[in-house]
């Protein structure tokens, strides 16, 4: 089937996920939608939420996607059953596949997951680790101002004070397995491996996203049957804030074209 | 005139112009609107800033008030000359009154003003600054982590850390006199202080934008005649996050009552 794989996210951090598949799944077209006129979600109630998401599959479908990526992991922990009982295609979030990875990864089965807010969705990873091994010990911090350092540039001596602040407690339980559960963290795997360790491994949601993408299209017989170079890709954002186009580089890893589309 | 006075933010900051206005107009009913569905707008560019001012004006002078101070800075930069040639009652942004403030206190002429982002508005303050006083000259510094830092609790060391990064540069400008260009800046007013120094004058834009509406309501006749105790405000959002409680009362320092409204 050579229709091309939705992707959204809330905005820009979604672009991770993207990366992703395009090293996984070189001859598939993506089309992109973030809703960066209404970022962040994570402080939204669900119903918003809900909202939202809905209003960005129904313009994903428009374009005639057969799959769609939730890159979001607010939207994956809140609405993701709920757009999945509405719509036939396959979606997939981001936070099954990234406990799949991290159960399957730990041996002291001690799991650690950050997170960007201590709000809504603060027991989709929990819920999800413990439908797959009831046993293990798992730990959840909310690291709010990781996003907006990174998204400021990541300056180094503010990344290192803000990881101090976040996950020294990490340390001291033990975890051997630390579950990146936001699509930004991705910018600063190298910071957050150093201060965990290297005896710690990092799961990378957009990675697993990605494997398990390739896996759905091979299991169930919707992959391109295309073999061409450069497929085109389309990104869509709900608004292009100054210094987008540096922003949008540094998060998919080469200059991109794109469009303003207002939804709603 | 008993009518309400209308105040919008783009979120929550907005609040401490609320409180300003409750300390200098205590007799005065206040009708608030703040964007929390939308929250932040300093990256947003401008057609979509108006498009959703204009909403909110809408939704205020169906309260009818009889005046809106629009408690934003980004909404002050971008859309207030368009909002008043729309509508005939008074607007009132927070850039003008900051930027008649900060040329009457400073000595040296030396100003500094802090924003949010070097997004949209860039040149605001620059611009009434001089239209007050051509010769004076202005350093504009934006410290696009302060907000987040202030919103998740103000951390000592985190706030150190950036002010350090951000404000280094203003002491090397021997400034005079600091205005505070975002309504979040005045909960961290004491560490800004401490950091500048005494000698230098910080000019928080919420006090200052209330005395402006005391002078018009003095000049224009349109104060209420009322003199009740605890006058009934309104708080509107358009969503109410998780721990939405807590912050709301640090910026507005007691508990309030709020409804949500959606609005577009």
């Amino acid at each position: 089937m050579n229709n091309p794989i939705g992707v959204f996210d809330s905005g820009i951090g979604g672009l991770t996920v993207v990366r992703e598949l395009l090293r996984v799944l070189p001859d598939e077209r993506i089309v992109y939608f973030g809703d960066t006129a209404r970022v962040p979600y994570g402080s939204k109630s669900t119903d918003v939420i809900q909202k939202f998401a809905d209003q960005i599959v129904k313009f994903l479908l428009s374009k005639e996607v057969k799959l769609i990526v939730v890159a979001c992991n607010t939207v994956s922990a809140t609405a993701l059953d709920w757009l999945s009982s509405r719509y036939s295609l396959p979606i997939i979030g981001v936070i099954e596949a990234g406990a799949k990875r991290g159960v399957k990864a730990t041996r002291n089965n001690k799991i650690g997951v950050i997170r960007t807010r201590a709000t809504i969705g603060i027991k989709a990873y929990t819920t999800a680790i413990h439908q797959l091994r009831p046993g293990i010990e798992d730990h959840s911090k909310s690291c709010p101002l990781l996003v907006p350092i990174i998204e400021e540039g990541g300056d180094v001596e503010l990344t290192h004070l803000a990881l101090t602040r976040y996950l020294l407690n990490f340390k001291q339980k033990d975890i051997d397995t630390l579950i990146l559960g936001c699509t930004h963290y991705p910018l600063i795997k190298d910071e957050i491996q150093q201060f965990m360790g290297e005896d710690v491994k990092l799961i990378d949601s957009a990675n697993v996203v990605a494997h398990e993408v390739l896996n759905i299209l091979n299991n169930t017989g919707i992959g391109t049957s295309q073999n061409i170079n450069n497929p085109k890709h389309l990104f869509y954002f709900s608004d292009i804030p100054r210094g987008f186009k540096q922003l949008s580089k540094r998060f998919i890893g080469y200059p991109i074209s794109y469009t303003k589309v207002i939804l709603g």
